[in-house]
């Protein structure tokens, strides 16, 4: 194997598939990179088993020699070394040139390291994935979809299947659900159904994990990002990275009942407004009382916001808010899943419905049904 | 005690006297911050006892009212929460008020906290400091003697007088000297003696996490600081800001034999390219081999920096020199040593004087005898 390659190229591909790659694997050559280069082009390969991130750099772009081959190969490098030594490199480009005992020589400028590898035969093969079923969503909604989701899985191992974030597709949309059984999230989006009828139905469990490395590793753009859903793994393709994960197997709660249809105290206030004083509140909230606030309706234009620890002090914040129709309330919720569900909203007003002290409420974008967020109050009234 | 006072002065304020509190202290009122108010203005103070930081805010600067004063008085208040509650208010303007019970109340916009507080008579007083002899520096230059030598103090308890910064004062000038017994790091400058006889002496030794903290607060201007030391305690004070820290009791070892008079290799490289050779060295010195890397002259203008590991691979590296003098050289050493020194020096080129593979070298700015970093070599070869 031979090859010159972009060096700026090399260390974003690199910086790509090292997010799957983990340090604590049972398996020592996941502990590497593994490097392809044909005629064609350049593959990185990285992977914890849970998820496999394939970066390609095509030989020539736009006119651009991105890879120079001298001669096809491949090699397994050590991940870690690998990316330290690529982002430090002193030159624009880079040689590679690995011998028949795998010691691979990497030049650049008057820089010239010796690293063993491994053989590229050793490397566990990626999932097959037959390409029956596609959606695509433009890549800023889909991490946007993620953002607004994922925070809310449940981090404790009790129920495995609510650490992933369920997938319906169904009528041509995309509904995600993440709920850790004290707080719920969905977010609704119309897809791109251009190679998909609207018969197509699916539901799957992505895991947690790999949504939030997915969105680390897209770009802030409107360029599609292709999906295909198998019943074990998923696939997501954008121009140049392939990013496989495995589903999480078993039966998603059916959460639809959980949403309470009708409301009985409704009010809008102002998000940035309510989020700090809710901030305010958990300063003093966040021993012993496991960060619970209260929040209490006063006449139909304001709501106080308090919080008490007998050792501290307690605050009170008044925040005026559009008319509140119905019945008078006192609850008391967790004041971080109420931040959690505000900051995802991204929405300069929002509308919340409650139905009692003791039953669930919905947080939502005004004039927007397609997010919602349901948050179960704490007791203490 | 009741008044009212700008936000931003409160917590710019708040922010510099909490440095200097520490939550694990063994005496429970060091925990808080003490804040006295008069008719001239508001003192907030924060100690761990071994540093103190009293911040004074007047009523009026520059015709700016800072604080309105309705009450003299005096309250301690717990830091951590104090300080998080100051940052997060929603107004411009905050008024404390503490009854009987020292309870304080703290009012801003449409929110009011109240904290449980303590009498400011238990809380302990200042070290009281005689001005006898004060010296001024810059605050720039004093930050950038501290960032020179401060890095280079032991972090072992071993010999304690090691964990603190030589400060000498004779003949007019201010030589700072720190060492772990591996390196050495020293930085002279003349002093403004306008109230200072050239035949004033001192030698102090103040803790290393003492200037850490001290270059924090003070500001990167050409202020004036003028510093007071004592047989066990220094004082720096700026316009609104008193900084006093313990002194390390014992004897600073007496460095000036360890500097090499004379020298068998002498070279002159650029500052940053020597920094990257030995950073990429160090990258495979990591482990096992205690991070040493390895420096071989050839010939009169290039020197190879290189490290070898046998697991994970080898690096060489060729930098172009200046002119070398004297012998030929091998030597190895740590390349944090080195990457620390050469970080502190801030110069472009530097000069490096060898005495043999087995002795301390120097590293020293160009044309600038002010600023010397002393290396111990490890024994490799």
């Amino acid at each position: 194997m031979k090859f010159t390659v972009q060096k700026d190229h090399l260390v974003k591909a690199v910086q790509d598939v090292m997010r799957a790659v983990s340090s604590r694997t049972t398996i020592p050559i996941l502990t590497g990179i593994k490097l392809v280069v044909t005629n064609e082009g350049l593959t990185l390969t990285g992977s914890d088993s849970d998820i496999s991130i394939e970066s390609y750099l095509p030989t020539i772009v736009d006119d651009q020699q991105l890879v120079d081959v001298k001669q096809p190969g491949s090699i397994v490098l050590n991940a870690r070394y690998f990316s330290d030594i690529v982002k430090k490199l002193p030159a624009d480009f880079v040689e590679l040139e690995s011998d028949s005992h795998y010691v691979t020589t990497i030049r650049a400028g008057k820089t010239e390291f010796s690293l063993n590898g491994f053989d590229a035969e050793e490397y566990p093969l990626l999932p097959q994935i037959e390409e029956h079923e596609t959606i695509s969503i433009s890549a800023d909604l889909l991490k946007f979809m993620i953002r607004q989701t994922v925070f809310a899985v449940s981090t404790s191992e009790t129920r495995p299947i609510l650490t992933g974030v369920n997938w319906k597709i169904e009528n041509g949309e995309l509904t995600c659900i993440a709920t850790d059984s004290h707080r719920l999230a969905l977010r609704q989006a119309k897809i791109d159904n251009n190679a998909l009828t609207n018969e197509f139905k699916a539901s799957v469990v992505i895991p947690g994990k790999s949504l939030n490395e997915l969105s680390k590793i897209l770009d802030d753009n409107n360029e599609k990002v292709d999906i295909v859903l198998t019943e074990h793994q998923a696939l997501f393709k954008t121009k140049h990275i392939l990013f496989f994960t495995r589903l999480l197997e078993g039966n998603y709660p059916d959460t639809s009942k959980l949403i309470p249809s009708e409301s009985k105290t409704e009010l809008t206030v102002m998000t940035k407004e309510f989020l700090q004083a809710i901030d305010r509140a958990s300063l003093l909230a966040r021993e012993g009382r496991n960060n619970v606030v209260h929040l209490e309706t006063k006449g139909n234009t304001l709501v106080n916001i308090s919080s008490y620890s007998p050792e501290i002090g307690k605050v009170v914040d008044e925040i005026a808010c559009e008319d509140i129709k119905g019945e008078e309330l006192k609850i008391s919720f967790s004041a971080k899943y109420v931040m959690d569900a505000l900051k995802a909203i991204e929405s300069p007003e929002i509308y919340i419905q409650f139905t009692g002290a003791m039953r669930p409420f919905l947080i939502r974008t005004v004039n927007d049904s397609r997010t919602l967020q349901l948050i179960l109050p704490v007791r203490t009234y």
